[in-house]
């Protein structure tokens, strides 16, 4: 595969951004393999995703990087750029249920996602040998009600150790603290197992059954200090009728956990989210 | 087509009920057209619904419901039976909008919902002509802020006059009077625009558009006092992404609305559906 | 609403594309409302969609077509550029079945699709009084299997005279001869009611049911002289299970269609379909 | 748990099946937990399941087997009784693709489906170190061109030591021998990467590309003689655009393939499927 950068950029929207972004890449013989736009129209904003095959691209990321810095300011873009090469360092926070752990461990493997994942930190011991099997550390911090700070502070601690870019929440049953949560901003991402906004904090498949609804759902966010309020990333629902007991809820919420949290963390590796507010731009 | 009768039954479970009711429909020459049994192993509750062919049944409606009464008292149970060619009077309320209505009258008109529309009911003029073109009655009866409860006399009035067994709100703009949701209770269906427990009450579409959700839904219900609360028969989502303005939410939700309450519509005339408190047993 | 243009282009893929497109209509003042590129990097083509504000665009319609002419040529474009404000002239045919010309009829009346009907063109009379309702011209051509070359000529005469831009086979059953699919290439609309490429041709429901497939699905293509093989616009499908009957999967199947083939035409009549050899590329 | 069995009838229609079925169970202090009832009024054929509740039945399952035999003789009944607490012994083919397998290797694990899986078969060697991470014997019996029947051979020797009821193809690229398939009619299971009967054969998803769908698809079935045309057990599809290359059918595939083929399975365990000619019963 040859050389590829991503391009994220989101400003405020004016006349000519496009021509010149577009023009800027040209003139370095970048070639545009996948472009995304996006005008909130509401919001005057402006969002857009491009990758670049940089195989003939006469400018190193460094270069591009200083030279790209002029068009930037003069349009005020908050902007990244990558090299696709590089994967992003992912750590996974889980408790005792593994079916969203075993599913990005096995996607990883497989090629399916493409990012590093130096470690894997639980409340609990659970899962240490499938995480180990698996080849990637595995640190048991216990979070007792009485010394909930000590077991967060260690993993900060390990967090920074194993420079984290990334944090995903699989199943972790613990609740964030705020400073955490504004450390990671838009790079923490949890799976909540309801279709939020409906059934926030705990026990949601028991909440939905006791409200008698048709379908259940599962919602990848990024955390934010106020539970289960961050920008949605991706939903899905399943069907289900009278005949389903919570247990069956809870079983079918495997499957669209799984594939939801996937998908978000997909989306997030590959840059393809833009986080607006409180919302979400995806250029899925 | 052969005379058909349907068996609805809900009672507290016990040994023995399937053989005693099956017994009784053999004896009598009933042929079992299509079968449902739900047993709520929590509340220990059981439900039935039944088509029967009647061709070379030997009870007619009224000796049918004569000699079941033993039976139904025995095991306490709470049953309706129904010949099926006798069509549900259903008086429609609307507003403004008028999807639902027309999506309504069309699959009444051609067979696929079997029943009988004595009357529309509308707080605006603008839907007359459609209805009436469909050889409906249509009455305008204004809500007015100042007068709300005149304008629900008017419309008991006219529900009562016109036999009315099943009222559909069909994206009607007024909130129900307590009194009316008590008479017509588990026989009053309304389309709520979005997912519910979602978005309760006013502009839910625009509620969803605030919150950055990834799907829109929409949900048919029985209508109780309490705003949105009543147990839901049906529901069903579409996806969205962050093109869609609050307009796209709102095209695309028509599409779920008119599906999500036809489909809510036909089990109640087909008798599917059985209430077992703030939820529904449907036999879909 | 402010004036405003679609521009569309499929043309060989070659850096400096979006540069020039973009520096053209940001030289002239041109605001870019939604954007959509997509790269075929198989076989290197590129499309692309721009929404135009024009308000303070400083070209009109015909000095755009002239002076992008030159850059138009340099990159082998196909391209069109179209004034949002004209709505096409979609000309319907239909036979006996009413669900997709009573939806259409409605969504055009509401806003929802913007376009004009001139006139309505059947192989019967069933459906001539709801489209005169509406206030539409309607032709009824009769198909005979002796003289269907006489009704076709009608039927393109009528086409001719009443300026069709675009042709919607909402459930017509009769196979368009084959210069006709040729003149009104990618232009004609088809709904088939089968998820293809299963059971092409007649009785797809009764195919489907003697296969014993559990969902049922509707396919919008563009018709081409092979029955049923055109480019594929939008599919959609429903759960089916053993009860159903052929019956209920026309029944169910009715919703598919509608709105598979009212999302088709959407995407048609806003410019979001670009063909490419068999395949659409639809910007939705 | 208390003891539960699970009865199983097809026959010809009849008056008073259900009610001599249901007393018999009654007669013995049998509670029903759960009840399925299917006519197919076309064919005049009958299907039932119930799970019995057997805490206070007074028959054990030999001497329920002895006293029901007269019953299902005058019904000529096709019938099977299972105690629900016995797990099938399922036999799994691989080939090199690991997400089927190791999807229900964790799925069995978790208790999610409950059987017994004595080995897993594969033609290559790739997959032997997660099936032996999960405590379960692996055997490669390699199937080479020129010697495919001795590899045959080997594989129905496998099956008949380990007491195989089921066997599940999890995407096993190899197709099975005639003899094999009659052998375990009814009992072998296939996940085929297509919405069949749509891209039978090689390659489905490239077949799909090519044909420009916008869904692609899974069918869980039934293996016969014939390549993919036995009786559908399940299928899903997942919604694709002009962006998708092969590779992205691939995998979005196979999220659809887990998922599909892990609810046939567990119909399957359950006995939740009646087959009837080419088609299926399925309670589910």
């Amino acid at each position: 595969m040859s050389p590829c950068y991503r391009l994220i950029i989101s400003c405020p929207d004016q006349v000519g951004l496009v021509a010149q972004v577009s023009q800027f890449i040209a003139s370095h013989k970048g070639s545009i393999l996948e472009a995304d736009h996006h005008t909130d129209l509401e919001q005057k904003w402006f969002f857009m995703r491009y990758e670049i095959d940089a195989a003939k691209l006469t400018l190193n990321l460094a270069d591009f990087r200083n030279q790209f810095a002029p068009i930037a300011q003069k349009f005020q873009m908050q902007w990244q750029i990558h090299d696709v090469s590089i994967p992003k360092r992912v750590v996974l926070l889980v408790s005792k249920q593994s079916h969203c752990l075993i599913d990005l461990l096995h996607r990883v493997q497989e090629g399916e996602l493409f990012c590093k994942i130096p470690c894997v930190i639980s409340n609990h011991e659970d899962l240490r040998k499938i995480v180990e099997w698996y080849g990637i550390e595995f640190h048991h911090v216990p979070i007792e009600s009485a010394q909930k700070e000590a077991g967060f502070t260690k993993i900060e601690n390990l967090l920074a150790q194993h420079n984290a870019e990334v944090i995903v929440l699989a199943r972790y049953m613990q609740i964030m603290p705020h400073h955490l949560c504004q450390k990671y901003a838009g790079k923490m991402l949890n799976i909540h197992h309801s279709f939020l906004p409906s059934f926030v904090g705990a026990k949601p498949y028991h909440q939905a059954y006791a409200r008698g609804v048709k379908l259940i759902g599962a919602t990848c966010h990024y955390v934010t200090a106020e539970l289960d309020q961050g920008p949605i990333i991706e939903q899905d629902v399943a069907r289900v009728n009278h005949r389903a007991t919570p247990e069956d809820f809870i079983r079918l919420g495997r499957d669209i956990e799984k594939n939801v949290l996937a998908r978000g963390l997909r989306y997030h590796l590959e840059d393809r989210i833009l986080i607006q507010g409180n919302k979400t731009v995806v250029f899925a």
